[in-house]
């Protein structure tokens, strides 16, 4: 591990530096990459940005006007990147070459010496946001709409409680540049395409109510997928929605797959224990949020067993 | 106008204080009123806070552990009430006893001499902030909590337009106290109601699109709010809700009401002006949030002669 300041040196220090966001981009990774990026643009070097992964084009705005320059890469650094297989097909080439890590994943587990890791910071962006005020290059509009994006992604736009003051305290300076942040909220946060619309609504139109409306069933068959024409980017976050039901402690999502077999999402509500009821098919995950696979049942048999698991867990508080 | 320093002095000079919130009470006026109360109650003050309306059960929350004293009020101050007649059947025996005025609101009308207004605050609760720190009493962490409800739900989670540093500022000073704003954030962003719920899904599968999916019309029938057993509260915000599907430039709403009347609301993106399309049915409203109400007319025909106005519209520029 090095410093802040150490890694603003290691930056400041080298030349045709090559940014690497991770595998299934989001707005931390690509706005932290973009805003460094600019700024290391703005002192003159050579620099740019690469995913190893198709980025949705829901991030279109955070490319406008970036200049991809060609050069011959010397500096390899990961941007938010919390283990090596999360570059996907490029870990082959650079895999070994990563000259510097920037991260705020407490997990990180790339090993290098040249690494900066601050698992406090709500975004990977937080980070680049002080590391600018080191290189001693300003925030430019440009540069506060890139950091915004990373900030309001990874809280749910200040929603989550990994948001800290410093969270806030950030923001608070990059309000102070001349960009469009409700534009990028209404991107990020409101819009939802109209498969996504058709979707939701076939899934709350037949979501089931069990137990005194304590627990929500949802069941995303694949005929509703190709009915509607949901692709994987209208997916994101589906799988929360049956815990947004007020009341509603156990929330259940039944998405069958291709093959026919059925990922079962269970998110819940305090004091119930997702984990243990997904343990109990095979799967296991977060206490609140938890996942399993499971193959050869119908949904039908499959939403009975869950039930039989739920309805044990909900008695016994 | 007074200053905030005259404002502060204004309180800490009185006693058995009356703060008085708006109808409709939302997460601003109710925090601000409340925020405002505890602390003028840990100066040792009486205070109690009043709303001449029904307060919405989301709210719960920011009444737990509040002491609403028995006193004769000898000094009653508005917060966050931009005009009279929004403190309901209040103003008849209020009206003419309003000692102070505390708002956020550039319409303010209140014709008061003590009346503190900033329009710059996204929020009244950015101005409960600074006006506790002149009281010269500490923000406690169910202070905060209060505070942080106004600011969060008048910026629809710092989103809005309206959010500016300062907003942040204050956040990121809120956040040094220990409450639960991840569990505020979600009670007023995330949950719906089940009703909620079956009506959006409802209106979303009903949906109607024309123009190459620029125009989206929604239907709200009395059928539909008897059948999902939807209430006024859960109709909060329902009427952007066909402007948030990507692509939708145009989003209209039709709700009948009791009286076989219907009341169309006009959500638009730029450029398009959803005061003029109103205006077309003796309607009027903001360029991007419009309405009007229309009599003698079946939902059918209405749509069509919106469509007809809408499509001259769209085709003009």
């Amino acid at each position: 591990m090095i410093s802040l300041e150490q890694t603003a040196k290691s930056l400041l220090e080298h030349d045709n530096i090559l940014l690497i966001a991770h595998v299934f981009p989001d707005g931390d990774t690509l706005g932290s990459c973009l805003g460094l990026c600019h700024a290391l643009q703005d002192l003159g070097k050579h620099v740019r940005m690469t995913c190893f992964h198709t980025i949705p084009s829901t991030f279109d705005y955070l490319f406008e006007g970036l200049d991809q320059e060609d050069f011959e890469e010397q500096y390899i650094v990961t941007v938010d990147v919390a283990d090596l297989g999360l570059i996907g097909v490029g870990e082959e080439k650079y895999g070994h070459m990563i000259d510097l890590c920037i991260d705020h994943h407490a997990t990180n587990r790339i090993a290098i010496e040249n690494k900066y890791v601050r698992p406090s910071a709500a975004a990977c962006a937080e980070i680049i946001f002080d590391l600018i005020g080191l290189l001693n290059t300003p925030i430019t509009p440009v540069i506060a709409a890139c950091l915004y994006t990373g900030i309001s992604t990874d809280t749910g736009c200040f929603r989550f409680s990994n948001v800290t003051g410093y969270t806030h305290y950030v923001a608070s300076q990059l309000m102070k540049l001349d960009y469009d942040f409700e534009t990028i909220n209404r991107i990020l946060f409101e819009e939802r395409s109209r498969a996504r619309i058709e979707l939701e609504a076939a899934l709350f139109g037949s979501m089931r109510y069990y137990y005194q409306d304590r627990c929500a069933v949802a069941v995303i068959s694949q005929e509703l997928l190709q009915k509607t024409g949901a692709t994987e980017a209208d997916l994101d976050g589906i799988t929360g929605l049956p815990r947004t039901i007020r009341g509603v402690l156990v929330g259940v999502t039944l998405r069958e797959c291709e093959d026919g077999k059925y990922k079962v999402s269970v998110r819940t509500h305090e004091p119930y224990d997702a984990a243990a009821i997904c343990a109990q098919f095979g799967g296991g995950g977060h206490v609140r949020a938890a996942g399993c696979t499971v193959s050869g049942k119908t949904a039908q048999e499959l939403e009975q067993e869950m039930l039989h698991v739920i309805k044990g867990v909900l008695g016994e508080i």
